[in-house]
């Protein structure tokens, strides 16, 4: 009765052929995720499946108000059966929704589960979870070891010690678990808390800052950091006078939209050439629309499912920046990852404009990002790099996730790509080139991200 | 021949069974129409085919125009069955479009005629139709009483004396006909009839209207409304003195655009206000670009086929609207409808925000809208709330119809949501369990909408 | 092993009986592409497979600069052979792109070249058509005849002297070659080249240029051109004092963007009048953001790869426009093209407002444009069309190509055409009803096009 079978997702002969022979047992690259350092490195277990399942997964969370579930049973202090219940009654309703087919996986892949989580069956599941969660098999270092992840990068502040980084590579964890440098507090100057982080990191003029994001970077590449990461949530391109902007907002008096726009552009084309002159990936995931809900985000604070969508125009102010970036030789590798989906398109073509080698697929559209980490959205990023560039190049899957049972989205996008690519030759529209398809799979499912990353 | 089969739009064995075991049978609740009341009390009648099927509907209109008809056999004075054939040489051109589809319903549903329109059969399904719409079967009430209508809800100004609801109530018509709340008028601060609306109902100050409007919702409330709606053709959010803002358009002078907006803004939090007190579903139709074409206007009218869509960004204008709502708790039950569907996703996403219990899909993202309501655009709805979230708690279809023959839209949105849910099934993406499929199919094509609006 | 075969693209019955029976030996109109009248006068022959697949085509060289390909084998200096390989090892990793097809069809169809395009094939396939390329079948005239090409329009500056145009009707080559009026720089008043472009033609007033403009449309019509073409970069409505903008940047003063807007939209109504008057058809190609990698236009100019797609919202200013061209009878017959796939929607109901007999489509959606011509693109336009418009009044496709090879893109949209009616018919959604379905795909593949055109 379960839905995770050999051919689930898989529609066709090729595509099962591909999927079992060549994505299947490919390790995982995760590039871009959430995870806790410290919980790695404290490799912290789990009390129960609430906890696992639910704790901090605001995804699910968000599915739960939906289905009209009380705040004390989903961020409350409801106990964890409750919430449990709460959301085995949501589940059944979420047809179509990919926490129905993640939920599927995740239980599978951990737990040997193959009954449909529903309210009929939540107190078995609950209780088959809580056996398994007490052996050492569900530490948060034995579930990412069990899940074939090769490496690992969370997203950092550049303030950070690294100290959890650096204890995991002394001890010799076998997955490598590298940082991220995620600059964005440093870059929005118009947050109420800037002129305190400006504080705790001990920084008090433009140029402190650019020097103190110098020796973090460095401090970060040495720790083995390849990758950036920035959300802009507005691309609004301008030159200007950054150090008397700076200076201005810590005399304490209000900015204009167009010095904010100055500061953050200046300070993104440093930070890139300073990227650029190591060899990072940047990565910019664009068009996020968060604390929608002020009254949530003073009970509950960010991050707890109240984000959503923005949806501006950003062709033009983008292509400025990348432009004045390749000028002047600091553009370095990137991935746009967009928010809305009628950006796949724009951006899709925007890295044509900017490609060049040696890399191959300096640009890159990354994956379907958040509300399009599900299959309609995969496969529309997918087509649309597909249509528009080198699909064969793409660095593929990440799970961006705060969870340490989420591994089984790499599976989910490898099914669901090597399901594409099956349908292509089935129909006839490439070849049946077993060393072709070869290449393309493993390339898009891992291969091509060990290249691009180099870490 | 005809294309109206047992299974059309049916394409597998699990849709098939879905469609016919629970969805075919049910009442339909119409809870957003453009019917006349006054036409239903009346219980009119049709002179033929041409003023049953393309009297006042300027879908048709429309794609008459686009196939080169003179407009004197669209809304002109040309005879009856010239009408019929300029409308039936358009049909067999219109593949892919659902007034094809919508056409064959139409007639196979109340005239049991199976053979395509084409200008080759276009005499004898006129005839056919004709001795037809002679009987009893075919007077405005009949045809609501065939069409299985449990409830349906008219569009009405907060003016109107209820007269013709209160008759039907009155004369026990078994379909219970109610109001639906639409304070446009009242809204429309830049239209040029605003300030004669305001003398028809006799308010000369802010504070005025809004404890008109008080009182107008508690008359609706009574007669039955549970219900308003809201043309948005603009989202621009912003506080402001709307008294102030009202005075000044009275005494004739020119508003500013953002003065225009704060009035807006504040007279519709006004409105959520009195909606959410009284338990009420507020209805946001965002995005129609109205009365194009000038020359039409001016010779025609609104509503006769001259409007198209909008393509503004509007998330974040948005975003504030709700948030100030939710802040207030004056935020009701809400349906968005988006006219461009560049908007399903920032909409679909936007519900999350503000979803709460104890309602489960408080919010909701209403059924593909006008220039979407065809099987690629519901299936885009479909496909974006199931994604982003609880599609089981959907509310279901409408015919937003101003046609006594639109019943057969509800079979129509029934069979291609039972397709999807079949090929979910299918394709081993959704486990075969016919007791979860079963509340999905009743609550989606019915049973939710009866729970959401509890008329 | 070729994937061009009998049913490439053609997934059923009735699409393979369709394409076969009607559409596949109808001639091609191509009527809006950018081939050089010299080349076809001078009936130009090409060195070998680099120069004809690779020479100009800036869809292959953006692909190969995203494949890490060095500018030296794209539009460098390295030798034919070199840059053949380049192409070959990219062509294998452009699964799902359109080049991969296009590639494969003009291989198949000028060469009888089956085996896919590798790295390992490259040198056989190079050699097979260097040895063809020398026989008179591959001069550009040859290319043209054996393509089937009835009519052929290609794009030219007002100031042109049509001489090969000229030459070719005087020569009696079959395929008639007419020119298409674009006046694109006489319209961008904010180009750098403006005066330059006004010193040329001899235009030193406003009054001067709508003159000019009048005399050359006329020089036009006289040889054979029915058709207008204009990019929209923006579409800004303003109305103003044209002659006093111009008279302003003739001085060298610096233009506001209201006024560059009212220039604009002056010029483009007079230009609308004259096409109305003569009966042409104006092709609007709206939303291209053109030279983003300012380096790379320094080096290489214009149309080499370094476009892409803009974002702006366009409905209201459109309709504007359109309503002002309609109020005053000078809407021409107008084809739009939407570079961003997300304007399909709010063009195809913009048409809408503005159809009107006696013309069959007056206003139509154009094929897939650039970015979107490609079988997603194409069939989002298709059902785009189909859910909005009379998908049987389309006018079909044109290739809008710099190359002699690309005929066959008319060949890949009849089979995506036919493959999109065929299944409608196979799933019930619109009868098997020969006669309707033969007049639909004659019409949409070619007989639309001539009738509408009637060059």
């Amino acid at each position: 009765m379960g839905i995770i079978r050999e051919d689930f997702m898989l529609k066709n002969g090729t595509a099962r052929r591909l999927y079992h022979t060549y994505a299947k047992d490919l390790p995982i690259l995760d590039y871009h995720c959430h995870l806790s350092p410290r919980q790695i490195a404290e490799d912290v277990r789990f009390r129960d499946a609430a906890e696992l399942f639910l704790g901090g997964d605001h995804y699910k969370w968000r599915q739960m108000r939906s289905n009209g579930v009380d705040e004390r049973l989903i961020t409350g202090d409801g106990d964890g059966y409750e919430k449990w219940c709460a959301f085995a009654r949501t589940v059944p309703l979420l047809v179509g929704n990919p926490l129905y087919h993640w939920t599927a996986l995740e239980l599978k892949r951990y737990f040997d589960v193959d009954t449909p989580l529903t309210s009929r069956t939540a107190r078995e599941i609950w209780d088959a979870c809580n056996r398994r969660l007490a052996s050492d098999e569900f530490s948060a270092r034995a579930l990412i070891r069990r899940s074939n992840v090769e490496v690992l990068c969370t997203t950092d502040d550049p303030a950070d010690d690294l100290r959890y980084h650096k204890q995991l590579r002394r001890e010799g964890f076998a997955t490598r678990v590298l940082p991220t440098f995620r600059p964005d507090k440093l870059l929005q100057i118009d947050s109420p808390a800037f002129c305190d982080y400006l504080a705790d990191v001990g920084v008090a003029s433009y140029e402190q800052a650019v020097a103190w994001l110098t020796r973090r970077v460095d401090f970060f590449h040495e720790n083995g950091c390849r990758l950036a990461d920035h959300s802009l949530e507005s691309v609004a391109f301008a030159r200007g006078d950054a150090a008397a902007v700076f200076a201005k907002r810590l005399r304490g008096e209000e900015l204009t939209a167009s010095e904010i726009a100055a500061y953050k552009t200046e300070l993104l084309l440093a930070c890139a050439a300073l990227y650029t002159k190591r060899g990072w990936v940047m990565q910019l995931h664009i068009g996020a629309l968060r604390n929608n809900n002020s009254r949530r985000f003073a009970q509950l604070g960010a991050d707890t499912g109240f984000d959503s969508m923005n949806d501006f125009c950003l062709a033009q102010d983008l292509s400025a920046l990348l432009d004045t970036m390749e000028r002047t030789d600091s553009l370095p590798k990137t991935i746009f990852y967009a928010l809305n989906p009628k950006d796949n398109y724009v951006l899709g073509t925007m890295l044509g404009n900017f490609q060049r080698g040696p890399v191959a697929g300096k640009l890159q559209l990354g994956s379907g990002w958040w509300f399009n980490d599900n299959r309609d959205g995969m496969e529309a990023q997918l087509k649309a790099l597909a249509n528009l560039g080198v699909l064969g190049n793409f660095v593929g899957m990440l799970t961006d996730s705060r969870s340490f049972v989420s591994y089984p989205r790499h599976e989910y996008f490898r099914r669901i790509f090597c399901n594409l690519l099956g349908t292509w030759v089935e129909d006839g529209e490439y070849p049946d080139d077993e060393e072709a398809l070869q290449q393309i799979v493993e390339g898009v499912c891992c291969r091509n991200a060990e290249t691009y990353f180099a870490f």
